[in-house]
């Protein structure tokens, strides 16, 4: 099968993959359409380990497996479970110690015709949502993390920084809870499909000091983390949604004496993200910024590592 | 009056000073003896910037004051608070905007034969606490402030990461939650203390990584926090409760993928670290390695700067 490669830094189409054989507890899923992520990106330019198949936002169909998933539309959970570490047992699958994860540790990802992951892993796509739409389902579930992990009110003042693809789906989601929302960035355009959802939105330049309950960290540079730190109230909370690059070198004896509490946010639950999805209440069609075959997958790279540009998809089965 | 005058990060001991006017709703005390404590260190070294009588930690008699108050022993809360702005109005005068702190931020402390607090910020000594034990009553306190922010139970395992005037105290205190406490530190002597109090003790080299629930940084130094990072699982909670010279860089993206809550923690109640030296169950004694007089404040500093030193006082009134 053809699939995108990642070995010593260097990303190759190559059409000898053997299709995979799904294991006990598998099943085989023919991909449809895949989402190039930042994780992708950073995998890309070698700031974790990895050979294989890239990919983890995808929708494909069951070819093999449970009777009634065959000939479904379905997405998946990236993390692969052990099933019976300490955190398997206490209901931490994500945090499982023997864990895989689609595309990212140890076991090929979505980038390619066929995967596999475990049964267990695999949602169904209601009928309702669209096989594009599908593919956001799994940045929806990690922006969801955040209300897993921070209780919101609607008298909380809440900042995200960051106008790019995690920024805007963390902002659709957190403006559903009825928190008073800021969204910061410095594409006018991008924030302005936030001011159309009625999401107040502002210059990261511009930001009021300790005035904010909670900032979600969007951008993964140390300007985007000294923004959400500079505008949190003493106890407040700055929730940390992207990676970084390197060490980030804080004022931590500032986090001392006003109390903050930082947080490390990754993934999310699926089901509440494609309820989301069905209902319209969380849009990503304005989020994608071109379409490319998985046979053009390098430019699809070229593309989705352009300087300002949302998300960049794959049409790997029409 | 004499007192420690810190100027220029120069400490001198000056016996020109007006003994202060307490203004309307504060009390002048006569002070009794006082701690030296890291803050006042950094202060001394220019981490922050502050000219004044130095101290923080402080008993004392009231002079001036309460009829109910007078001529009996106090401790006070640091900071004084204005009453009015959002903080305060919430219940969080320590993080109140308009604060002064005790010998910290626009105040003069408490190494001097006299200071003014509000009266609001005094509590009366117990019988039953000795007027040495009595100036542990604010460190405890802040020791106490772990708790109030991190919820801890019997099957919690808790590393504290230092084994000097700090990591003693946060020790001492957590050990009485019941949870499984290990505090591993650089110094047989230092843990010993905690040996013989029935407390888990090891050395800083050799922590399990990945191992603990909570782990509680109290040596100020990168080392420190790296030990306390490594110790913890995924979802595990650091708790910052030093300062730390100048920026910390630390692996932001760890933080992400393993969803690890930092938190930074600072004053703390002063009524239960009262209860706690009087009924006995923190024991302050073994660390009080030095005393010297007031006048002799230049040598006690000296003695407190000196590497492996626990608590050093001042003696001001016999
Ligand atoms: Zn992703
Ligand atoms: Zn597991
Ligand atoms: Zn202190
Ligand atoms: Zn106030």
């Amino acid at each position: 099968m053809k699939g995108l490669w990642l070995e010593n830094n260097q990303l190759q189409l190559r059409t000898d993959i053997p299709i995979p054989e799904p294991p006990p507890g598998e099943s085989l899923v023919r991909v449809l359409r895949a989402g190039i992520c930042n994780t992708d990106l950073e995998l890309l330019r070698g700031y974790y380990p990895y050979t294989g198949i890239l990919g983890h936002e995808f929708v494909g169909v069951v070819e093999q497996g449970p009777q009634d998933l065959i000939n479904r539309r379905v997405v998946g959970e990236i993390n692969a479970a052990c099933g019976h570490c300490r955190f398997c047992l206490s209901g931490q699958p994500t945090h499982c110690e023997n864990r895989t994860v689609l595309g990212i540790v140890n076991r090929h990802g979505a980038f390619a015709e066929y995967l596999c992951l475990p049964i267990n892993n695999l949602h169904l796509v209601p009928d309702d949502v669209s096989t594009e739409a599908a593919t956001f389902t799994e940045p929806v579930a990690a922006a969801l993390e955040i209300q897993q992990q921070v209780s919101l009110s609607a008298n909380d003042r809440v900042l995200v920084v960051g106008d790019g693809k995690l920024g805007q789906l963390v902002a659709q989601t957190l403006a559903l809870t009825g928190c008073d929302l800021l969204v910061v960035g410095r594409h006018q355009d991008k924030l302005a499909h936030l001011q159309s959802k009625g999401i107040k939105t502002g210059l990261a330049d511009a930001v009021t000091e300790r005035a904010f309950d909670i900032s979600v960290e969007c951008t993964g540079n140390p300007e985007g983390f000294a923004t959400a730190r500079r505008a949190l109230r003493p106890r407040g909370t700055l929730v940390l949604k992207s990676t970084y690059a390197g060490l980030l070198s804080l004022d931590a004896s500032s986090l001392v004496v006003d109390e903050i509490t930082l947080i490390g946010s990754r993934c999310g639950p699926f089901t509440p993200a494609l309820d989301l999805l069905a209902t319209g209440q969380v849009d990503v069609e304005p989020l994608i910024q071109a379409r490319y075959p998985l046979t053009e997958g390098l430019a699809a790279f070229a593309k989705a590592q352009t300087k300002g540009v949302l998300k960049v998809l794959l049409e790997i089965e029409e």
